[in-house]
């Protein structure tokens, strides 16, 4: 089954705010067979939309809309749907009982322009917005869909996966099985993997399908299947993706869909380890990755974001003749903030970083991404293990940071798996 | 002039990486009076490509497509372009000798699959990428030009604003004068900023354009102008600017496009003083934005990511007792942890957090979202100045994560200005 879905906001054509609602909607209905086949995004402009609904509705049965919502001047899709799907717009008293039950729950009080969200068009069915003010409005035509969705994020993916795509499915029932397996590589570029695999690749049989994504430091890989025999396919996909994990050994981090902070995370609550960071170049987002996961306390204690000199002596315990002989990007000092954060959080496994993130402070020697990382263990005797390494990685700023990021939690990752 | 965009690439559809190149090219574009005024996600099949360019052809004079030139067999873009085009696929020995070149100063040997990144179809123009492998390809047909870039978003920003762009402004010349004035609004709700200057707003003449840009903790006003004349609108813009700021009072924290990060550190190196963190629920997160900006290190000195109550103790002297008292989640503590870090890392000015993301955890008294926020600051004669507030933020985890870092730096902002 597919889907066309239209994003609408003059704030997405002028790149002030990014567009992951759709993202949000393709990755909850794949496993259902459903997917996206076009994405429109459109200024609030009401001939824009126009033209986009009926492109839409060219590809599609169901038509989902996001944004253009809001309560202020400038968003105008209720207007659009009005004229389109026809109809009055009429206040509708649930609508209005559900909006002061919301705004009410948040602490604030109803105004005028937040109660004026109840007045919808006659000519379509309200699903109630129980995370928002917007009402979620679907409009049917000639047995099409259209579902007009607010632009918040995280109203759409709530209401979304609760109440749209559940009456989605139930009004559209299908019947495709579809099957997917997904390997985390590491120690790869793209095309060096594709080369390695390349002969592999070529043996595919129609049925199966394979794809790169790339992010830095990591490549996922993802063999999606589609056959009408369910079985069929379940093993087919499996066999295929046991076979590339036997073919890539060490360098497959997971078999499923997991970030290396995931992943970390369970090798460490797996084995009742505790977990800290010691960053300068990477400035806390270490942290923040880890921390973005619901029950990360259970592993991770903490962190200290040694971004000055002053910070990885008097904090970390960093010996100032080690930093004085070797400057603050060099292994001997990564290696003292990894057994520092060790010693000062009392946890059992600590990533360090510390690098040149750019766009200054490059040297001859050390150029801009250059970043030492290293990862240490203490064991059940006190003893510590720690491994150390120097990288160097391309790109801006944020791009080296990301890339320093994903190499230490998959440098902590081999270190407890090797251990 | 206006723009169309395409961004091509299954892992889009699918909402496996969001698309941020459409932003990218938008937001560089906005200040030379183009605009982007379509968007197209379509995935990697020869006749969606072609679709979207037809599509995109019938809206304006330019195409910028991105993605689906990479090494690897699921990258069809350049097959495509060709057949649409016509021409022939040919080896550029200047294509050739670039990606050579790319591919050794990243440290990389060339594998087959990166040389025929050289293969390029007869019909288009091609300007070399200097920071990766995929050449940039210029078509042009009846006036109208099409502009293939990969889809790696460093690559197309980099590019895209050095080469391309000036290229395209160039070939096709245009003379509007657009200006704009941007507001960062703390302390209302959409729509009550929007209720508060509701009257004002209705008056706004018709060459100006005002629009809300919501994120957690912060709305960004845009005021648009447009018009022939250079110095009316300019003035104008200004004009619109000072009234609003004038009734906005302490509520907006900038006159300029800036994050609450980057205000915070500009008023700290104005003023000569250095920054810390000491982060429970935002894990690391506020020092994560912080030392995205280059040449945060003038300023910031570190964090201590304090997530475990040991931590809290151990390296930033919160007091057991407090803590046995109060609870992490208590101004008691968070004031304590701004202090401690204030007195660990020796910095003048610093934010403390303790709250409860979710989605476990919450409590009756202390529900999911609620979030202590201290900002501290020693002043010159060794003073502690503190202040402290509860906070409580809707949302998912990474929701309420992200509005207590807004939050915390804006409390500091304003902390720094009272003082």
């Amino acid at each position: 089954m597919q889907l066309s879905i239209i994003v609408i906001g003059d704030e997405l054509l002028l790149g002030q705010v990014t567009d992951t609602n759709s993202g949000e909607i393709a990755r909850h209905i794949a496993p259902y067979g459903w997917e996206v086949n076009d994405v429109q995004s459109v200024g609030d402009e009401a001939h824009e939309i126009r033209r986009a609904i009926d492109r839409a509705f060219e590809l599609s049965d169901v038509v989902i809309t996001t944004g253009g919502l809001g309560p202020t001047k400038d968003d105008i899709t209720k207007t659009v749907l009005r004229d389109y799907f026809g109809g009055e717009l009429i206040e509708d008293p649930e609508v209005l009982a559900n909006v002061k039950n919301v705004v009410s729950s948040k602490g604030f009080k109803l105004n005028d322009l937040t109660a004026a969200q109840a007045i919808v068009p006659s000519s379509c069915r309200v699903i109630q917005n129980r995370v928002g003010t917007a009402p979620i409005m679907w409009f049917e035509r000639d047995g099409k869909v259209l579902v007009a969705m607010p632009g918040v994020p995280f109203e759409t993916r709530e209401m979304f996966q609760s109440e749209v795509f559940p009456q989605l499915r139930e009004k559209f029932h299908t019947d495709v099985d579809i099957e997917h397996a997904v390997l985390m590589v590491t120690d790869y570029t793209e095309s060096g993997l594709a080369e390695y695999i390349a002969e592999w690749e070529e043996a595919i049989p129609p049925h199966l399908h394979l794809a790169y994504l790339p992010k830095p430091g990591l490549i996922r890989l993802r063999i999606d299947g589609s056959h009408p025999d369910k079985d069929f396919i379940t093993s087919e996909v499996r066999r295929a993706a046991t076979e590339l994990n036997l073919m890539l050994g060490d360098a497959v981090i997971a078999t499923e869909d997991l970030t290396p902070a995931q992943i970390l995370l369970k090798e460490c609550g797996r084995r009742g380890l505790t977990l800290a960071s010691a960053e300068s170049c990477t400035g806390g987002n270490i942290a923040h990755e880890l921390t973005l996961i619901p029950g990360s306390s259970e592993v991770f204690v903490g962190s200290v974001v040694s971004y000055s000199n002053d910070v990885k002596t008097g904090v970390l315990g960093v010996n100032p003749e080690t930093l004085a002989a070797n400057g603050a990007v060099s292994l001997p000092v990564v290696r003292e903030m990894a057994e520092g954060v060790l010693r000062v959080t009392g946890a059992r496994v600590a990533v360090a970083t510390s690098g040149i993130a750019g766009p200054g402070g490059g040297t001859e020697e050390k150029p801009v991404g250059t970043v030492c990382i290293a990862a240490a263990m203490r064991t059940e005797e006190g003893m510590i293990l720690c491994e150390a390494e120097t990288y160097r990685f391309a790109g801006t700023r944020s791009r080296v940071i990301e890339s320093a990021t994903t190499r230490a939690l998959i440098k902590a990752i081999k270190l407890l798996r090797n251990v």
